[in-house]
C-alpha cells in the first residue's frame, strides 16, 4: 500500500507512459494548452471538467455558472498559451433522474460564454453517470505558443490584475446562510467567483512581449512554483506589490481575514502569471490593469520578500474541503 | 414531472439551446464528428467517454482494455467522417484511493492504441470524481468529409464486415462463471468485445466512394435509423445479406442465441454502415470485406425484408442492465 498520489504526481507517472509527440513541433504535456503546428501558427487543444460534489455543490452553485465557469476556464488556458477560442466539444455525465431543466441552464451558460468568447460549441457526448459531471474539450488558435518554460532571468514578473476576490466570494458562498450584517461587498466578491472572466484582451499583447505565461487555475503561489521549475529560474515576489482589490481588503478587514494569504492562495480566478523582458515589455500592456510583482533570476525556487515559499495550491485529487 | 428523456430527445434539446457555428463550412451537431474547414480539406473533432458502472465493470473488464476501446471508439468515429486520427486529450476522473496501477494499465491500453492508429495523446486533465471515468477527445483530419445525410435513392447499403460478434462476447462475460463446456470460439468472440478494431483500412475507399457513412456504436438497427432520417431516404435491408461470422453463427447455435438478433443489436463493434452510387461504388473496396445489406430508396422509415424494423439500440442514458 502507498500514499496516494497528488495530482501532479500523478500526471507525470502518467505522462511518462506515453511516447512523445511524433508531429514535428507539437507540443505535448506541460503547459495550459497542447498544441500542433499549423498553417504557420499553432492550434491550441485543452480540456477541463466540473464534478458535482468537487468543483460545484447543487444548490449552492446556479447551473448557468458552471457553464459559464467551466467555458471560462477553458478560454483562459487558450489565452495563457497566446490564442484565442474557436471551438468546443461538450461531454456530459448526467445522473439517472436528472431535471432537463438543470441541463438547459447549464447550456445556457455555455452559450452566453461561447458568445462572449466568441467559440462555437461544435457538438459532444452524453453519458450516463452515477454524478453530474461536465468536460469541455476547447480548441484554440495562436499565432506564437507562449509556454511555462520561457522565463529568463532579469525578466519582470507580473500578474493580469486582482488577486484574491474569487477566494473570498467562495469563503462567503460556503458560509451558507447569510449573516446578520453581510461584509462590505459581498455581492460583488461572490459574483467574481461565480462568474470569472477570462482576459481576452489580454492575448494580443501577450503575444507581442511574454517570454512565459500560465493561469492562475489553482493559486498564485502554485503556479508560481510551476513556473519557475519549468522555466529552470527563480521567482522573487515582493508581498506588497500582488494586487489586492479595495473590496477583497474592506470585506477581509471585517471578516477578520488575511488578504495576502487569500491573493496566494485563489483558485478559479482565472488571473494570468507571466513574465516579459525588462525594459519596455510591459508597455504593451497600458491600461490592461496588469501588475510587476517580482522579478525572474537565475536559480531555483520561489521567494516571497526573500524567504522561500511553500506552494499551497488547490489539489485536484485532494479530498473536498 | 415529465418522463425521463432518451439520450438522442436529450441531445436534440440541448443543441436547440445553441448557436449554429459561426465558422463558414463547419459541421456541428449531428454526424460522428464535428468538423472545421481546414487547409483545403477538415479538422475532424470527436469525444467519447467510459463510465464505471455504465460501459465498464471492474474485475470483468482489465482497465487495458477500457483504455483500447475508449480509443477504438473515436477512431471510429474519425474513420466514419473520412478521416484518419492525429491527437487526443484523455481527461480523467478518478475516485478517492484509486489504486495507480489501474490508471498505469489504463494509459498502457491507450498508449498501444496510439501506436496501432497512428495519433498523439499530447495531454488532458485529472478530477477528482465519486467513480472512475475516461472521456477522450480526439482530433483527425480529412481530404472530404463524409456525412450521415449524403445517401441518395438509388444508392446500395453496405457494412464493413460481420456484425454480432461483440454482443456474443458481451453476453459471454455477462454470464460471468465459465460454463462447464464453453461454446465453441467463446474466447475469440471475448476478445472481439475486449479489443475491437476500428476499420482504419476504410478511410480511402470511404473517401473514394461513400456518399453517406455512420459509426456502428449503438447497434445495426439503430444506426440504420439515424441514416435513413439524416439522409431523408428510405433504407431496405435484407437480412440474410447481414454478414455475421462462422464464430457466431456456431457459438449462437450452441446457445440457442438467434444471431440475426445479435447482429441487429450489436454495439461497441466499431463496424461501419455507409452507402455508395450503383455500379462501381463498391469497387474500391475489393478484398477489404464489406458487403452489400440493402438499397436506399426515396421515402423514409427502416425496412427489414419489406417490414418496418424498429430502432432498438443502446441508449446511453438508459439504466445499465
Amino acid at each position: 500500500m502507498t500514499a496516494p498520489l497528488s495530482e501532479f504526481e500523478l500526471i507525470a507517472r502518467l505522462a511518462a507512459r506515453l511516447k512523445p509527440p511524433g508531429v514535428p513541433g507539437a507540443v505535448g504535456i506541460g503547459d495550459d494548452c497542447a498544441a500542433l503546428p499549423d498553417g504557420g501558427g499553432f492550434l491550441l487543444l485543452t480540456c477541463d471538467a466540473a464534478v458535482e460534489g468537487r468543483h460545484f455543490t447543487p444548490g449552492r452553485t446556479s447551473h448557468a455558472a458552471i457553464g459559464w465557469r467551466i467555458a471560462t476556464a477553458n478560454v483562459s488556458d487558450i489565452v495563457a498559451c497566446g490564442g484565442r477560442p474557436t471551438a468546443a466539444l461538450v461531454s456530459l455525465g448526467v445522473p439517472p433522474g436528472l431535471p432537463p431543466e438543470t441541463l438547459d441552464a447549464l447550456y445556457d451558460g455555455l452559450a452566453r460564454a461561447a458568445g462572449h468568447y466568441g467559440f462555437d460549441v461544435l457538438g459532444g457526448n452524453v453519458s450516463g453517470s452515477g454524478q453530474l459531471w461536465v468536460d469541455l474539450f476547447m480548441l484554440g488558435r495562436a499565432g506564437r505558443f507562449i509556454s511555462r518554460a520561457g522565463a529568463q532571468p532579469g525578466d519582470l514578473l507580473a500578474v493580469s490584475g486582482p488577486l484574491g476576490d474569487s477566494a473570498a466570494g467562495l469563503a462567503l458562498l460556503l458560509q451558507g446562510k447569510a449573516p446578520p450584517t453581510p461584509p462590505p461587498h459581498a455581492d460583488a466578491l461572490m459574483e467574481r467567483h461565480l462568474r470569472p472572466l477570462a482576459r481576452l484582451d489580454l492575448v494580443e499583447p501577450l503575444a507581442q512581449a511574454a517570454t512565459a505565461a500560465i493561469d492562475i487555475s489553482d493559486g498564485l503561489a502554485s503556479e508560481l512554483h510551476h513556473l519557475a521549475a519549468r522555466s529552470g529560474v527563480r521567482l522573487d515576489v515582493e508581498a506588497e506589490r500582488i494586487p489586492r482589490s479595495p473590496e477583497l481588503i474592506a470585506c477581509a478587514a471585517a471578516m477578520g481575514w488575511d488578504p495576502l494569504r487569500m491573493a496566494l492562495g485563489s483558485g478559479e480566478e482565472y488571473a494570468l502569471l507571466f513574465t516579459v523582458p525588462r525594459g519596455g515589455g510591459l508597455s504593451a500592456f497600458g491600461g490592461l490593469g496588469t501588475r510587476i510583482i517580482g522579478e525572474v533570476r537565475a536559480g531555483a525556487g520561489v521567494y516571497l520578500d526573500g524567504e522561500p515559499l511553500a506552494p499551497a495550491g488547490w489539489d485536484h485529487l485532494r479530498p473536498p474541503t
